[in-house]
């Protein structure tokens, strides 16, 4: 198989429950990214357990590191072949955010050799504008949303996690092991309804809706937004998705999935905001090798 | 004086002691921006017990907020009578990031009317390449620059603010009664030299080197930045700054002016990045309205 003929992109997600749809946040923003780049690839499923040992087998270092100072090895991963520069080799990438680069230097950029990507240098484009500082402006980016969920959403959602119900209580071990001061996976839960989990509910709404939400269009056409450059569902406005529209959907993807007050995020946060800007994204959406996983209603 | 046949633009910005170099981060990022847009403009100083007066006076509600929720009235404001329609209206903006936004709609946009820029379309832009959805990543960015430097720079450098020695008591008491928690100023000291301290510097300047740090070519030369398009000191490497080098440079000087460990962080931390983005920006930080007082060394 790996001298195929037609090699494709491998592309590393986390398998939780096989049930489940996907959640994993970093894995969604590389596969929102594939699908937009139009390139081939197919996905491979590691269980969480598995991560670790996928990691080193491909001489990748940890990217991440866990609350306790302790490496936190993690996905996505691409093994991309079409890129290398002999049939022998392949360009293995290992962090989201250096992949939605290798797809935009490969594939999209104006300067791309067009043999890989006859759309190369068209209007599609992760990164508009190359050379106009949208690269660092994007990691900055990603710094600031994988904050702002991290922050709130790690211990509003993370708790109810679709663990694979085979392996849920060596996962739930391992976690708490790397988490100070928690001694079990019950003392992560904030119970549905308290008045603690109310008042965290509304600091993560206002977060959203003030530091997030001016950088998104106030209604679907646009014309509330401060700051827009027309009258689409993306950031400023804009008709097509940039990678920082995927950025914030690989979240939304998480919430989507774990947060039991998703329909009121939904819905109602930032006025239906987010919801709208989910459902904007839609058209990347495609999960690759999960036949008989219906997507989630959202 | 309000019909004189020059009209220019009035800039605000906050006197303190009225002997040491300004130092206030929003009003720096405005300066930047004004001297970058090449625009005709005086300052007026306004002392800190009279700024509320004279966002009142302009009938701009206040735009951000204490600790304690209640409002906080802050500059800068630029009132500007050359974008006004007619000779008896002017445009008055008072937020930082609002009169960026207006400087580049009025005077460097591609679209902007030529009779008020000569320039205008030129290479010299705040947001380059508007519409490729800049201007919601420097929003972005913005926000996230101003919590990284307030979560650190607000406790270990605020309590060093160079006040007006003549109103420092009430400034004090009035800083001190917003804070909650806190009953005199004396409490805010973090002394020098302490294990706290230390620990705080070393969380500070770990978070500028992995979250801002990257956007920032790694060296003079930038060959070892990652992701950068160029040579250049700014953001990504470019050769000429934009709004987000400028967001940076207004905290630095804030830093420069008020945290004892400065020439630390300016030499040292991040290898010495920090100073050097400092250095690039000063063709564009001359200030007006100082005469008399010597810009303090770098």
């Amino acid at each position: 198989m790996a001298t195929s003929s037609n090699p494709i992109i491998t592309f590393y997600d986390i398998l939780l429950d096989p049930a489940a749809f996907p959640i994993s946040p970093n894995p969604w923003k590389t596969r929102y990214a594939l699908n937009f780049a139009k390139v081939p690839y197919r996905t491979t499923w590691v269980p969480l357990s598995a991560v670790a040992e996928t990691r080193n087998s491909l001489q990748l270092p940890a990217n991440r590191k866990h609350l306790d100072g302790s490496d936190f090895p993690t996905l996505p991963i691409i093994r991309d072949p079409l890129a290398a520069m002999t049939s022998e080799n392949e360009v293995i990438v290992g962090d989201s955010f250096d992949i939605a680069l290798h797809l935009q230097k490969t594939y999209l950029s104006p300067s791309s050799p067009s043999k890989l990507s006859p759309d190369a240098g068209k209007q599609r484009q992760l990164f508009p504008a190359e050379g106009n500082g949208t690269v660092a402006l994007h990691r900055a980016f990603n710094a600031f949303v994988d904050q702002l969920f991290s922050q709130h959403g790690a211990l509003l959602a993370g708790f109810y996690m679709p663990l694979d119900p085979r392996t849920a209580d060596s996962d739930k071990a391992s976690f708490v092991r790397r988490i100070p001061g928690v001694t079990k996976w019950e003392d992560l839960e904030i119970p549905r309804g308290s008045e603690v989990r109310k008042k965290m509910l509304a600091e993560f709404e206002s977060a959203l809706d003030t530091k997030l939400g001016p950088c998104f269009p106030s209604s679907a056409t646009g014309d509330e937004g401060k700051g827009t450059h027309g009258s689409g569902p993306f950031m400023d406005g804009r008709q097509e998705p940039m990678y920082a529209d995927f950025i914030v959907g690989g979240w939304l993807q998480f919430m989507r999935g774990c947060l039991p007050e998703w329909e009121e995020m939904r819905n109602n946060w930032s006025n239906g905001k987010w919801g709208r800007l989910l459902d904007a994204l839609e058209p990347w959406a495609d999960v690759d090798g999960r036949d008989g996983v219906a997507p989630a209603r959202r």
